[in-house]
């Protein structure tokens, strides 16, 4: 029986590393689906190429890393779903939106487990059937606070960690343990308006589009990676409150494209970019 | 005969605003064709009224005047077009649109005289017939290049300053002779990546969508009202000329659009923000 | 205490329309919040008035229609949450946006009950503890099915009636029951691609954008008033089966945001189109 | 001396393309730039290929072609710009913006020759030395016509013939002589509203978005391949002419954008759809 398989390649650019690939694949009766690649203007190459067939596939693995120069790191992926665990605060817009399409079978990822340092969104998670964790920071330093969280997040060995609004900065310490894992929405069109508040600051500048950036989480605050933006157009006759409003669907669409491109392997990231292919 | 007319009336807002404006008008046999209001948050009350009819506009103005309460800005606009003079430096593109639409008729302003601090755009004006003015900035103190610009502005009167394009920064002095009336395009979706080479700023953040700002010139460097603003999608594919040349259109059309807005007597500006009736 | 109500007037224009309103409005100390109108080329007036005070509305409705021309049409409305009810057929996507909506008190109407011509989405809605009918069509004339539906919402005397990608054609007959009352989410930009499997026929035709649009219902079939509209953009690599995924998550925003406009009564309908203040 | 060419190869799907043409450029010493492929559901591959190297082009091409299995079409381009004519009628709105692109030389095109079926455009076109020509249609059958139209273009013998608002029908015998090399731009959505008066159309229908598309040029008016398509908002207060006014803003950039593409090799054409690599 067949089965479909994901490589992922990036490193340094080398002449006919395409050429390479393809030739194990074919040499393997695997068959090439699709196959997408990017160079960057400094060199660095990224390749993504879905194929089928029915062999081992570390056999596969194993034959490309002899076939390739030194340097290239090679990811071999089931198209599997992922399983993540999402966490939240009291805002609903995001996770109503990811227990819905889970609901009815549409995420491409298993949720696992929801964590929320408020307990206001238990009910709704728990009309879905997932564990809801309440883990309140209140009286906990931030350390401890995050100790709570690794617990469970360990226990459930997330593939990817979704803050669908949560509202506290986690610490680069907690940050580390889940490098490109976790994945955030910000609520403004990144780089602007960074910090609190973004559409009363938005509102008050008088700005015309609005939007929202979904980003991996690295040690500096929403200074991640980027995967997905979308914009939506305003006029002065939102107050600040409108403003709010559509950027809560704005932000809720923006990680729903953001998830679907992370979760069918697609996201390379690189100094501090994403390549999509 | 009828003649068209646009009256603009902001200040506090107080009831019974829109009936004292509608009575006057209407006892004055005035016509009304469109009447867009509109009251801040805050209080402040924005209204433009185009009417039509066959009365010395100044009587209506006068009329209003006593029966409004005071405090309130009137100002009344017949609906002929504007006079402007563009200032630019060497890139052509916004230009060259408002040129065109220039030549068919279609800008709602008369160009009067286009301003360049250096000479590569003049065979392109001149096919325009259109007079060009090489202020070179060389060798000059700001203070004496700008009373250079101010000495062929003041001959034009023109009753917007277009930069289309122009690449210096104008200083407070310079600016405080033209309140209100310079427009610039900005090369960036503000207040995004302020500052020089937006677009490698850009490419290097790896943004997914790239954007201009329309705006006009206060004090602080492009910290003026935003008239318009718009946006296109970009991918890793993009290099940063490519995003550069992308940009361009965008900048030419926001451009574009926000002078349409102005010339059409449509923009209040407010607290730094724009309200388009 | 203070109350807000909507005022909603149509009809052919007349000199002081405006001035009319807005006297009475003053004499009855009603304070005017926001004020929108439109007439349009062929000389018809539209205005929405929002205002706030603390008398009788059917007294102010009344001194109104005293102090106004005949042939205007009056609705007066109080902000209060429509009551609706949703049909669907078995597909889940804009039902679970609505459902989550209204779970959190965002939706602006109280969603009464849902009907399905099959049981598939039961499940789903009683998770929200609303009340679901399987009204199947099996073995029932279209006249005994409909019958069979009209019975379940004459019970709920519904303000409007969403079809929450409800799939099958209604008859002249059972529409007008619901003059302006019945609200469709068609999966196509109109005018393109009328009827079945729009998506196969937007791939077949390899167009570069897809859409969706949210309409009033009448006589026919995916004529009447347009509400609101939205596209996203794609390329030929996406299949059939893609843009249907990527269609499904335009309908589900366009239909809630025309269900926005209608539920806060800024929608009026005239000759098939829609005016929206 | 390195230079820089494009492969375009499309064809029936074969295991091991990719495979060949990689090692096919790499055993003569080519370095591919950038490489893009794409294979239908059906099973048809396209594949574009940048590569640069110091070696006769037809070399590689021989090489390729005795490399590959029967039935795949190769053509090898430079990247030299194309030669074009423009065909206009009395609208000059595209006609001026790929006039300005062309004068400051980012066209990626050399315009040859305007033909005009009308002498309106001639003065603008001649500001920027391009030939004008005058063709009317008056008095003449289209056979006739059209015969005097070929008579112009084949001394040009252009790659490609732009219809910049060329207002007239061109018949399935003229076309026949320029297959796949003749581009529109239609005032419209496409598929909606085919036909004469669209803007006036849209505004009957009420519709809250229009559109453009630019496609190739087949037997069936209105449909051939699409290369591009862009839409804007629009409100009920938008009229029929202020719906023209902004189609011919979209009009004019979507046209740029597909010759963007058609010029740099990136359009391919297959079951009446394109593919752009």
């Amino acid at each position: 029986m067949n089965s479909r398989h994901i490589l992922l390649m990036d490193g340094p650019d080398h002449k006919g590393l395409i050429f390479t690939v393809t030739r194990v694949l074919f040499e393997h009766q695997q068959n090439i689906i699709r196959n997408d690649e990017y160079v960057s203007p400094s060199g660095f190459f990224f390749m993504r190429t879905e194929f089928e067939g029915n062999i081992d596939p570390d056999i596969v693995l194993q034959a490309l890393q002899k076939a390739l120069p030194e340097g290239l790191r090679l990811r071999l992926k089931s198209d599997r779903k992922k399983d993540i665990v999402l966490m939240v605060t009291k805002e609903h817009y995001c996770l109503a939106e990811l227990l819905a399409r889970y609901a009815f079978d549409e995420l491409g990822a298993n949720i696992k487990a929801v964590i929320g340092n408020y307990n206001t969104l238990r009910p709704f998670v728990e009309k879905f059937n997932i564990p809801f964790y309440h883990v309140s920071h209140e009286g906990l330093s931030r350390e401890r606070h995050e100790e709570e969280l690794l617990k469970i997040l360990l226990r459930y060995q997330p593939e990817f960690v979704v803050l669908a609004k949560y509202m506290r900065i986690l610490s680069p310490e907690f940050v580390a343990n889940f490098p490109e894992k976790i994945i955030n929405i910000h609520h403004s069109f990144l780089p602007a308006f960074i910090g609190a508040n973004p559409y009363k600051q938005a509102y008050e500048r008088g700005v015309k589009i609005i939007g929202a950036t979904a980003h991996f989480v690295n040690n500096n605050l929403d200074e991640g990676p980027i995967i997905a933006q979308d914009v939506k157009r305003v006029s002065h006759r939102q107050t600040a409150a409108d403003m709010a409003t559509l950027g809560r669907d704005i932000e809720k669409s923006v990680l729903s494209e953001a998830l679907k491109l992370v979760f069918a392997d697609r996201v390379f990231i690189y100094r501090n970019r994403t390549v999509i292919l």
